[in-house]
């Protein structure tokens, strides 16, 4: 039996390498797989300060030499000194390590330029997606009627969707606004709230700041119309906001609903129910492969807490996930030894270096006449639309296929370039998209758009 | 709000280590924490090749000094080929990296002489304990009338008994008979089966073993009793087996239920429903950080597996985990370099090491008569049971106590050792217990015995 792989993207995805490998010509030497949010797969290497200091608590001996900076051994000797019998091996409370909710603590209220943060407040979890799950099952009741109802956004990242429907919720979709640069409107989320009437009882609304799949900012004025539109329909705000340290749009900001909460003041800012979301898989990090991420929870009434409580206390987060998570919130600052290496691999993340991706992207795909990309602001990735001729969307038919699969998995198969199909993410009927990561070498991303041109090119050439 | 702990022990276990923190000046100097399954909390070193391993993944200029020995940075290579990008912090298939499964699966194997066994019906996951829960959420159908039931030992270790609970199962207890050292008796399986009729609809039985708590291994005999069992009456067997290599009763030897099933033969070893469960945090890694285990299933349906699949493509495995658990099943052999170290490092878990401490725990508890340890023969912990004079027990129900917690208390107060009390894993009505670890270095345990010795011996002057 095949294995299931994130998304639902044909399993053949792997066809071309496994062809490769067994010597078989095509015109490529190897896929490029960008279908993750994953840059570490895509060949951005790891921030090194993290790595160095996740060594030296793994193998103490390693302190001993001089192969490490004396602050990566003076981080990982303060870090071991919280896990229990100084070993990384050891369990510990299934909230996280008390020091690290501190450091995450504090970490919120820098970002959010002094807003409270309180440690109890926060839960550490394998993966921010782990954290999201269980809160929707304190706010989903599996046996109601009508059923709970959630509304989210369009599009969406898969794995909330299935969390969603595996509990038995009704996602209710909201339309981001496309030509808007995926705007967030508030009679757009009006006519989704009345969708749901005589279908289902919304009680949450999801949103993703910075965009995934696409890759929008939110202005803070958006962020408190949410918000007030939230408070006045009694909904619990998830603001899924993983992306918050990868902000590149020339007048973009990242403001966290926590913050935008604040700001508004009362009785809101006492009432409103928020949970965020953080992970240390994704933005600067980028180690997915920690199963690391935290939420934060505002407003909540102490018995749901309670219950909350009891949830996380079902699993606790990998101690090396709390330690990356640790570095994370508490990166080199100048004047430290590891600051001049971390600032040069940091550097790959920031406008400066990420930015050239992002204008190559526009740039390449809004040459075309048929393909075209909103301004990319933030995230890891581009989320563009392709006007595939009525031949292409034929064709797929016939396949089986929806039109934006078929022509990711002829751009896999003839250029050797993994990308996923916007109907993964769900789009406006009739639209078509496609995902890709672009959290990539620069090298690597001129690359896969020179192979993307080349295919798109002949592709569209084949069905016009 | 207080933060949950494992298991229900009040959360003011950490009081008296605060007060020491605070100068209060006690008896002793610092709180020995044995209540937990956990070795390097208890201040047993870990492993040092697979601590090596995982730090040349994780910081790869390691493999460039002369600091790790060849087939360390031979190892780290080739598990870092096994990583998209040969990034320890990319993703990964939600199963686990293909490799390891195969290793396992190899491993498996061996231990089975030979019995076949195949990767894709291995799931790794952050933690048996998760894995156990997947597979019950697809044997318990919570909406059912009458309810599921399933079969679980007493003694039994707490989260089992809370995932079941959780799921809206009934937990069917069939008592282990510690007179004959926790053995494991058919006429008893009949009568709790017998027990359930009209109450639930048992579907599964979960046995442990070797034990936890009580420290006992099932005979070839017993465990292909069992099967039988199981066989007549249409139970899945969820076996798990996380202490499989943590055995030292000198007549012992550890059996698994594959090797037991396979070994009676058809029609029942190509029928019986077989899970079961392994780990990372217990035996000779202890490194239960890292949150990893694995479930192997035998005999399900396939469309029961293509369900369990979904189940466990929500959340995967940190990749560090995997790295650890490919170097478990695959430790140095003789002739590598790192061998040497390795044996010695092992020893401290070998017969004649920790059979010390275990030789030493028989001893001086059976010294009391009013205390009583039955042969301890495999796992991580003494269960010794507790013959509590009746002025102890009325004081304990004055306080609002369970007896066996009342006594752990005073212990934590007074001698500063934290054990946990028996009525946390369930006992015979009217019986009082304590669970530690042994899993201790030896001067660790003497201590722990020096001080449970003067406090048992007052504490029963106290109450006579």
């Amino acid at each position: 039996m095949e294995r299931q792989w994130r998304g639902k993207f044909p399993v053949n995805r792997r066809k071309p390498a496994v062809e490769l490998g067994s010597g078989v010509r095509k015109s490529y030497r190897e896929v490029i797989d960008v279908s993750w949010g994953d840059p570490h797969r895509a060949g951005v290497k790891p921030l090194s300060f993290v790595r160095q200091v996740l060594a030296a608590c793994l193998y103490s001996e390693l302190m001993d030499g001089d192969k490490l900076m004396v602050d990566v051994k003076q981080r990982a000797q303060r870090l071991l000194g919280t896990c229990a019998g100084g070993s990384v091996g050891s369990y510990c409370a299934t909230a996280g390590i008390p020091q690290t909710l501190q450091s995450v603590s504090q970490y919120i209220m820098r970002r959010d330029g002094g807003v409270p943060c309180h440690p109890e407040n926060i839960y550490i979890s394998p993966g921010s997606q782990w954290a999201l799950t269980n809160i929707l099952k304190v706010l989903v009741n599996s046996e109601a009627s009508p059923r709970t109802g959630v509304l989210i956004p369009v599009p969406c990242h898969s794995t909330t969707i299935i969390s969603l429907t595996t509990l038995g919720a009704v996602a209710v979709p909201y339309y981001l606004r496309e030509e808007r640069g995926w705007a967030l409107e508030m009679e757009e989320l009006q006519r989704a709230l009345d969708s749901a009437k005589g279908v289902c009882n919304p009680v949450a609304l999801y949103m993703i700041n910075p965009g995934n799949p696409a890759g929008y900012v939110q202005s803070r004025k958006s962020i408190q119309e949410v918000i007030r539109f939230a408070a006045e329909k009694k909904l619990f705000l998830l603001a899924d906001e993983v992306f918050q340290d990868c902000v590149y749009g020339k007048e973009s900001e990242f403001v966290s609903y926590k913050r935008a909460l604040a700001e508004i003041g009362a009785p809101l800012s006492d009432s409103v129910e928020l949970a965020s979301f953080h992970t240390a898989s994704k933005g600067l990090m980028g180690e997915c492969g920690l199963r690391t991420g935290y939420v934060e929870l505002v407003n909540l009434d102490p018995a749901v807490m309670k219950h909350i409580n009891n949830l996380f206390s079902t699993n606790s987060c990998p101690i090396l996930g709390q330690i990356a998570l640790d570095v994370m919130v508490n990166p080199p600052q100048p004047g430290d030894p590891s600051y001049p290496l971390y600032l040069k691999v940091r550097h790959f993340y920031l406008p400066a270096s990420l930015a050239q991706n992002v204008r190559r992207v526009e740039e390449v795909i809004n040459s075309f006449p048929d393909f075209s990309c909103q301004p990319l602001e933030g995230g890891a990735f581009a989320f563009p639309r392709l006007f595939l001729p009525p031949k292409a969307i034929e064709r797929a038919k016939e396949a089986g296929l929806q039109p934006d699969t078929f022509y990711c998995l002829r751009l896999l198969e003839e250029a050797g370039v993994l990308f996923s199909p916007g109907t993964e993410y769900g789009q406006k009927e009739g639209t078509y998209h496609i995902r890709f990561c672009i959290m990539t070498p620069s090298d690597t991303m001129e690359e896969i758009l020179r192979r993307l041109s080349a295919f798109h090119e002949q592709f569209m050439k084949e069905f016009s």
